[in-house]
């Protein structure tokens, strides 16, 4: 098995991109990551998307996007895994390259959410969770995160102000990324005051709908450097699931789908949690920021959100988590969030993450999330230079 | 990078199963494979679908349907390439058990078309195409297959009724494949006498909207023996693409992509067509037919349709097509049918086609085709006993 190393990235700005169809927001990323790369062609395409036959009326999107991209003939396809496709589809491309089928691979996860009502976009959004037993009683993504959250606070006795942090570091470390959808410090009394979505969950702790893509280009590790000035080895990528439907789960609180998906990320990666230098964590909700920090060993049960009142998820804290906003404030276009994730990581371990780098950071850590806790993706990526 | 073997199939009946969801249907077809294997656990889970989301509400597919399995924990996405997901689904398990990242793959290919309103399934079909510069004009399936079937009889000078045995073939061979669809015989003169969809597309020549899911299990060939008595070996599997719009294709009759796709595979496998004892192609439309053979290497540019009119098609002829009824009559079930495909072709090489049984059949190839021609999969299988 050949280790895979990361030779390029791309990104768009996140945002509301009216004048760009999935289409263009998938090509300027892949250009900006082969660009990166400094190559025209690779031999595989892997495009991560969750939403785009929903919202765009379009599905084929790994065809759709090669031919864009000027790579014809070339080996494409989509993988989806709901708000994980990103990272399922940097899965696959690692796998292509591990198993020696292609030696260069890129990777997009694109999505474009804001060419519709905001009706559809929910509904869309819903096709993550379990149609028959979940959907089917009118619960929406937002309902379910504020079941998870209320639950937690209950179970362990935090109260709702103990979150803010979780949102007021994301906006702070996105002041200083240009690719963020907002520029826009929050306090944790604004946090507390802004208006409720579904209680407890209010407009802070939530991600915004985003449109953007993010794209890396993949080579085997052991000729990587001759790429790429800075090359980025991909230790681990681990995959795990666990039932869509949160009522058939256990413990719903437990995140059994990321514990499983970050030991096995560790196990590969022969380290622990202590050895992480930062975790890019899917913070599509706040509750979900907790609930990935105890999977994945920084904190033990009910001690996750400790770390965000203790100001121990900052870039100079313990464990600093959304270096550069994350899905709160850098944006959560549902499946390029993956691919962001890894393409920050990568900056960080590249010593370009600018007023926002982490010092010294060798060791990074991506968790992807797809539904609300079903599917869970980490990838564990390592400066090469 | 180790040698990928088939150790186990499974399949649903190819139909209108109106008390059947997705989700029961994949796994249907995934328990059958994984008993034929006699295994109750693998190490990842690829799940081929299209128009899950379109059609039912539901992305998600690879942790609902590993849930569904009790296959709790394991790694599991969606794979789509418009109606070649699921080979495509099968070349990411190849990936898989050939990177050495997993031992026992899952892969089912799964579509559920008719649950809905026949308007919703021809809109869904749509989303193969080009949402921007194809169906915005109006544009369905069946009209683009219209288009290319009109300017092959204009090129070469054939007549709608030398397409008949395409048709007639597919349902004499679905007669004794208890799966199929159709159990009808039909002959050249119900076939021209077929109400026209779109001129020169009759209903004889387009494969039915049908639902259904096959899936097979994958090991390492080197100890596939110890796993199954009848184990196939995967000899090539290789995905190309072209232009997703048939206006932006050079040359629309030549079908580039399966040119490339078959090259490749036959590369890969190390032989040419006249080592290919049988061809499962992807008869969406009898145009289909006559343009894959060509591309595959089995018929000169325009003489595709010769080989139907010559009787070379039969499990009889130099090249045995539809085996077990094809698109056409043993039904289109989308994402499913590049692992009907697969499945079938497995029959064929276990020696298990019953009445259909191709004589001595060593290997056997499948090619599948998403949209138009955009996305081509071929796979060669090996008998390994």
């Amino acid at each position: 098995m050949r280790k895979v190393a990361i030779i390029g990235i791309g990104q768009t700005k996140v945002g509301e991109h009216w004048s760009l169809g999935i289409r263009d927001l998938a090509l300027q990323a892949s250009l900006a990551a082969l660009r990166d790369a400094n190559l025209e062609k690779v031999d595989a395409l892997y495009v991560g998307n969750m939403m785009s036959g929903e919202i765009t009326g379009q599905e084929h999107l790994g065809a759709l996007v090669a031919d864009a991209l000027g790579l014809r003939g070339v080996e494409a396809m989509k993988i989806e895994a709901a708000c994980a496709s990103g990272s399922a589809a940097l899965r696959v491309g690692t796998l292509a390259v591990a198993s020696g089928m292609a030696d260069l691979v890129l990777v997009v996860g694109v999505e474009k959410m804001l060419d519709t009502s905001g009706r559809e976009t929910t509904s869309a959004l819903a096709m993550a969770a379990d149609a028959e037993y979940e959907v089917s009683q009118g619960v929406s993504f937002v309902a379910l995160n504020a079941l998870l959250m209320r639950r937690y606070m209950h179970e362990y006795g935090w109260k709702r102000e103990d979150f803010a942090n979780f949102a007021v570091v994301a906006h702070e470390n996105a002041m200083n990324n240009p690719n963020a959808m907002f520029h826009l410090r929050i306090t944790p009394e604004k946090y507390a005051k802004a208006p409720m979505i579904a209680t407890p969950v209010g407009l802070l702790d939530a991600s915004p709908v985003s449109d953007g893509a993010a794209a890396v280009v993949l080579a085997p590790a052991d000729y990587a450097r001759t790429l790429s000035p800075a090359p980025v080895l991909i230790r681990a990528s681990a995959v795990a699931t666990a039932p869509v439907a949160v009522h058939d789960r256990k413990d719903p609180l437990a995140l059994e789908a990321a514990r499983l998906s970050a030991r096995k990320a560790y196990e590969a990666a022969g380290v622990g949690p202590e050895a992480i230098d930062f975790f890019e964590l899917h913070d599509a909700f706040t509750i979900m920021s907790a609930l990935s920090l105890e999977a994945a060993g920084f904190a033990e049960r009910g001690r996750g959100v400790a770390l965000a009142v203790e100001g121990e998820i900052t870039r100079t804290g313990r464990i600093p988590i959304a270096t550069m906003g994350g899905l709160k404030a850098r944006g959560h276009p549902v499946g390029a969030t993956g691919m962001y994730q890894v393409v920050e990581a990568a900056l960080q371990l590249r010593g370009l993450a600018g007023a926002n780098q982490i010092p010294n950071a060798r060791l990074g850590m991506t968790q992807n999330i797809g539904g609300s806790g079903a599917t869970i993706i980490t990838h564990i990526l390592e400066r090469m230079v």
